[in-house]
């Protein structure tokens, strides 16, 4: 590959972190893998990697970096994850503040990143098999406890899509190719069955009433682990604002890391 | 299930806490995984657990245990890390002991445990497809380095299986279901391309020439993050001896965990 060519994704990036691009990521890039960012300070990383291990179907850890690097230097060298994302949610204390577009000022030496595998990942995967990936698709509640690693706990949370049982047959098949994009479904069939929070959706908007004919089908999600930094109530938790992730440079069919 | 009936698995620790079965764990209990055990103190297991995050083909992580719990809650309840494998090594400051058969009076309430996926997992499903595993099957050095993380770091460890071409594809695709006991092979054709070392074998004994015909294929192994974890001399590092894994309750055929 010439080197002053660059990747779909580094362009995009590169948008980002002038300020060009600012919404969301959503569709950008297609065919790289793209992540949830989580960042922590360093105390609190063993028991964040630890609640990813007991977790990984919902946290699909994909790189870690070292205290204070801002550089995810395996899925995206040179990028900058303080710039990268569009939009950032900060917490401190477990108080929200407001969204900004760059973290650098609230940049520390012990800060750990964590680059969690995002389901968006496989959508255009999906998509090639004939599944579609922009409608139909919630993220829910669950009444399914995680399993709990230090501060970190919280119910497991899922992305729900509505599919033909044929659709349904393909996406379990499509999704189990990405085991470390959160894999094939955790459940299918009726919602109830893992206490599926139908009424106050996270994403997506309100749920109508399941068509006859169609089939829910419901991954582990990435925002499950966001949402136990979040409760832990951290000095300082910094994550990508909703459908704001970080896009890297890892292609999306490679189908295994490392 | 009776819970009055004890698994093939759960009666072959009984056997080995007992004293009644102290040989290689090979063959015993086919169909449960099968783990590899590290143990060493919480203060180095933030850095295992991300050289394992950062190797993970090499060092599938199934179970980390709570400090001091000798108990792998998940894998095999009721089970006891510190007498359920047949033989342990044990390395003080970096410098080998004698091996135990328990290691009971060596334990203490800061020692983390993990479990890590073993290649014989998949040796069951290779047979039933139609791949043997009971011969030309080596463990080698290779000279690709792996992703160092703390005091941890080494070159990756493989192994490697002569197979005709119709039997390595086949290989490629049983072991490929298995993503979380290393997957697919690393590599396949020539040992060179990896820097596989045929002239010093670690497991299987003298390599002779490779017979027309076949083809060699590697996979990362388990023993990549035991040599690591010797290597950083840590104060106290205790691991099952080779040959003598922990048998867990998972069934091998249960596609991802958690």
């Amino acid at each position: 590959m010439n080197a002053d060519v660059l990747l779909e994704s580094q362009r995009v990036r590169g948008g980002i972190r002038a300020g060009r691009i600012t919404g969301t990521s959503r569709g950008m890039a297609p065919g790289f893998v793209q992540c949830n960012l989580a960042v922590l300070p360093k105390a609190y990383a063993f028991d964040f990697l630890l609640y990813c291990q007991r977790n990984q179907r919902a946290c699909p850890v994909l790189e870690v970096t070292d205290p204070g690097d801002p550089e995810p230097r395996k899925l995206a060298p040179g990028a900058d994850l303080r710039t990268d994302c569009a939009r950032y949610s900060v917490f401190i204390d477990g108080a929200r503040q407001d969204d900004r577009t760059d973290v650098r000022d609230l940049w520390r030496d012990d800060l750990v990143s964590f680059l969690i595998g995002s389901g968006i990942t496989f959508d255009d995967a999906l998509e090639r098999a004939g599944v579609p990936t922009d409608r139909n698709r919630w993220v829910l509640r669950t009444d399914r406890p995680t399993e709990p690693a230090g501060p970190f706990k919280g119910d497991l949370i899922v992305t729900m899509r509505w599919l033909t049982p044929q659709q349904a047959i393909t996406a379990v098949q499509v999704s189990a190719r990405f085991p470390f994009n959160h894999g094939a479904p955790i459940h299918i069939g009726d919602p109830a069955g893992i206490g599926a929070d139908l009424s106050a959706p996270m994403f997506g908007g309100p749920v109508p009433t399941i068509p006859d004919g169609l089939t829910a089908a419901f991954w582990a999600c990435g925002v499950t682990p966001q949402a136990a930094a979040e409760n832990a109530k951290l000095p300082l938790f910094i994550t990508h604002a909703a459908a704001h992730s970080f896009i890297t440079d890892l292609p999306a069919d490679r189908l295994m890391t490392s």
